[in-house]
């Protein structure tokens, strides 16, 4: 029998960090674990190369009657510094209570090795079992996928064929309560440069006779929020949707705390877009906020320098229907309507993402179009859950951006059925890492209902 | 008969980079050679310890009837990094057509030796010529002569004692005009740090929820000048005394170009004080200036944080009679006014120092009270420089700060005769530092006729 715990050991002490050029072996030790696991599972395993690290994509064919499921996941990890940090060694698997502790063991070692488990458990149950299944385990995850649209487009045709995407790559607000992540917010990403002068200058000989370009990005930047926090760039929320009034009642059932919220964050006051709590903010508006700024002299001390450039690293989270190549155009055009004479622009494009939302069935903005499959796994996910946690899930956006679920729709169609399954305490991306073992069982639990559910409808 | 030339040449092998503690025997080199010449030229030398780099203090006394200068300079010299950038050895003296190249020929180690060679030739020619002279040389002026304002203190009442000082460390505009500065701008300096939530945050989870302290310290900034380009901080200008007609004239004289400035700045728009053109901003006008700015992610690509903290480098160059502490305190209290709750505030000290004026003899704001022998001093610089440069000096008001000059001011109530000796193209600070051999020789001869002028008075 398919022991989990086990295989999700081995899984953990390969160090699979994809932005460590030194952990080849590590990269390389989790790919081929994967696939050999996958493949003696009876899955047909191609490794699809790639610049970085390859893809493996297992797949379980069958009757084209029968349902088709992709499973995402990731087998690469984040570095584990600080190694001193951390209490047990990064890539030696140690339970402690009811956790196991492990770079990895929760992003997304754990809840990708829970749905691997229930795919065996199923398989092992009846090998016959009328449902085509395609693993899509990545290794570039923690860089960004850079890889990942390049081969959605050359799979592109192999994809389209399944019914949408499963995945456990999110999180639970706490171990009781299953949250079903039905939107992401997008992204848009850039550095703005302001030059003055063409050096560096004396601020005694020179000061007061030209625009300092600290002090003209501080002007500029100050303009692009109104005071009640709203962004203040001309048809920025144009294309926002509203909010249906059963997104806000899944959020209140949440029951999320605002003190504790603060507390959390260690701030006194709230300052969320005007008309939206924090929690609803965070999740159903578009934010324009400032990641980074410099110029001049930074050290211990003083350098009386007028400096000659300065600029900001600028960020928007965007929400449906807004599209990032819009919104990155209008706030730059309102950059260049509001930059001083005398001050010339550079812009960088950094990265960007569509935003994504998935509507369960029978909701007042349920696409009329909504797969029956789709809508059929959202059933059986909420009857499963129901029924193995005590409590119907929610279904929440997310204020976060996973780009690849809003790349997926866009080049394959297929929506994502997104079943978290991490824990806020679980210190993902920092040491001590780890993953609930009890989550672990409830998970594959749930996730062999869902399967065996969808196994019985037809397409 | 002393030579000036082969003396500087000697003073600039000495590497004396004060900042540099690998260079302690090029500190002492320089100041025992210091010490020597001077105790050759009949001075009694006294080598006064400070924490870091003595000062010289040489004394030539005599009859109380007789006027008592004292002359400033520093032995020290800024670093000469980046040394690749150099064409002949930064430590190695080494003359081309009329200049002497190496670091500190012009800063100050070439002024200086034109006026101590003066005092040489004058006491050649006449041994007992009736004049006290102290000469006070530090070796820390590179560093911000952090000995300085202590050593002052512990000799006020030798120093009182003298009529006024005259140094040798301001600049020419070109080899044929001499310009006496006549005053110079003060400074404050701070950091100002605002603080947001307790550490960095992920702004896809948290963004549009509560303020980035970037966000705030742009809105704040922004307010901090007008539109026209004036210090929008109540109170900032109450102080600051009315420019006198003929100083505006002095500056008309100096026939400065904008269009060269401009140029020279690599700029295309001024935006001095309004009311003031480019060149009286800088000379007449305060400044808020911001030096640097720092916060959040600054690498390449990007890195979604909200930071947890953000700051600005803010300095105020200062004119007559605005006092550093008083406008440091309008500053910071228009910045707290104008911070945003959930925003914290911190503040860092950095240096400050007085703005100076000096006024020559006969102008509508000349102190009824003006010493005769410093209204002498001015009249025999004067004479001099219309002899032997061909046209008379111009008395400007400088943008740059040298705080010494007011600190002497405060401490023994002498001011300061500052007879320019460097030119804009001496590469003071930069590789190929160089000193003009004729403007030595002028200087010489120059000081030569001040000091023979002012023996001939009786206090």
């Amino acid at each position: 029998m398919f022991d989990p715990v086990e295989k999700l050991k081995e899984f953990i002490r390969h160090p699979s960090i994809s932005t460590d050029s030194r952990q080849g072996a590590g990269m390389k030790g989790a790919q081929e674990f994967v696939a050999g696991l996958l493949s003696s599972l009876g899955f047909t395993v191609e490794v699809v190369r790639t610049k970085l690290h390859p893809i493996i994509l297992a797949q379980r064919g069958g009757d084209p009657a029968w349902p088709h499921l992709v499973i995402y996941g990731h087998y690469d990890v984040q570095p584990a510094d600080p190694l001193a940090a951390w209490k047990t060694p990064a890539f030696e698997p140690t339970i402690i209570g009811n956790r196991i502790y492990g770079r990895g063991a929760a992003d997304n070692k754990g809840p990708l090795m829970t749905n691997i488990a229930a795919v065996a458990r199923v398989l092992e149950a009846n090998p016959r079992l009328p449902l085509r299944l395609t693993f899509l385990i990545e290794g570039e995850e923690e860089m960004g996928s850079p890889s990942f649209p390049g081969f959605l487009e050359a799979y592109a045709d192999r994809l389209r064929e399944a019914d949408f995407v499963f995945l456990s790559d999110t999180a639970l607000p706490n171990e009781n309560q299953v949250v079903l992540t039905c939107g992401l917010r997008g992204l848009t990403l850039f550095d703005v440069h302001m030059i003055g002068a063409k050096g560096d200058l004396h601020s005694g000989l020179h000061g007061g006779v030209f625009r300092n370009p600290i002090q003209a990005l501080a002007e500029v930047l100050a303009t692009l929020h109104r005071p009640d926090g709203a962004v203040n760039v001309p048809g920025f929320y144009d294309d926002v949707r509203d909010v249906h009034p059963w997104e806000r009642e899944e959020l209140r059932k949440l029951g999320a705390d605002e003190k504790a919220y603060a507390e959390f964050l260690g701030i006194d006051t709230f300052h969320p877009t005007p008309g939206f709590s924090p929690f609803e903010s965070a999740r159903f508006q578009p934010t324009l906020e400032f990641n980074g700024i410099g110029g001049g002299y930074q050290g211990e001390g003083t350098k009386t320098v007028i400096p000659s450039r300065a600029f900001a690293k600028i960020s928007c989270r965007l929400v449906p229907n807004q599209e990032p190549d819009r919104i990155k155009q209008l706030v730059i055009d309102a950059i260049r309507a509001r930059t001083p004479p005398g001050i010339k622009l550079e812009f960088v494009d950094q990265h960007k993402g569509d935003p994504y939302v998935v509507v369960p069935p029978g909701r007042s903005n349920t696409p009329r179009d909504q797969s029956p499959i789709l809508a059929r796994a959202f059933q059986a996910t909420e009857t499963a859950v129901r029924e193995i946690w005590g409590r119907p899930p929610l279904y929440l956006r997310e204020g976060g951006s996973v780009p690849i679920i809003a790349e997926i729709k866009r080049v394959t169609g297929l929506d994502s059925v997104m079943f978290g399954l991490f824990l806020p305490e679980d210190n993902l991306h920092a040491p001590n890492e780890s993953f609930n073992l009890d989550v672990m069982r409830k998970g594959i639990a749930t996730t062999e209902r869902i399967l065996t559910e969808l196994a019985a409808v037809r397409r």
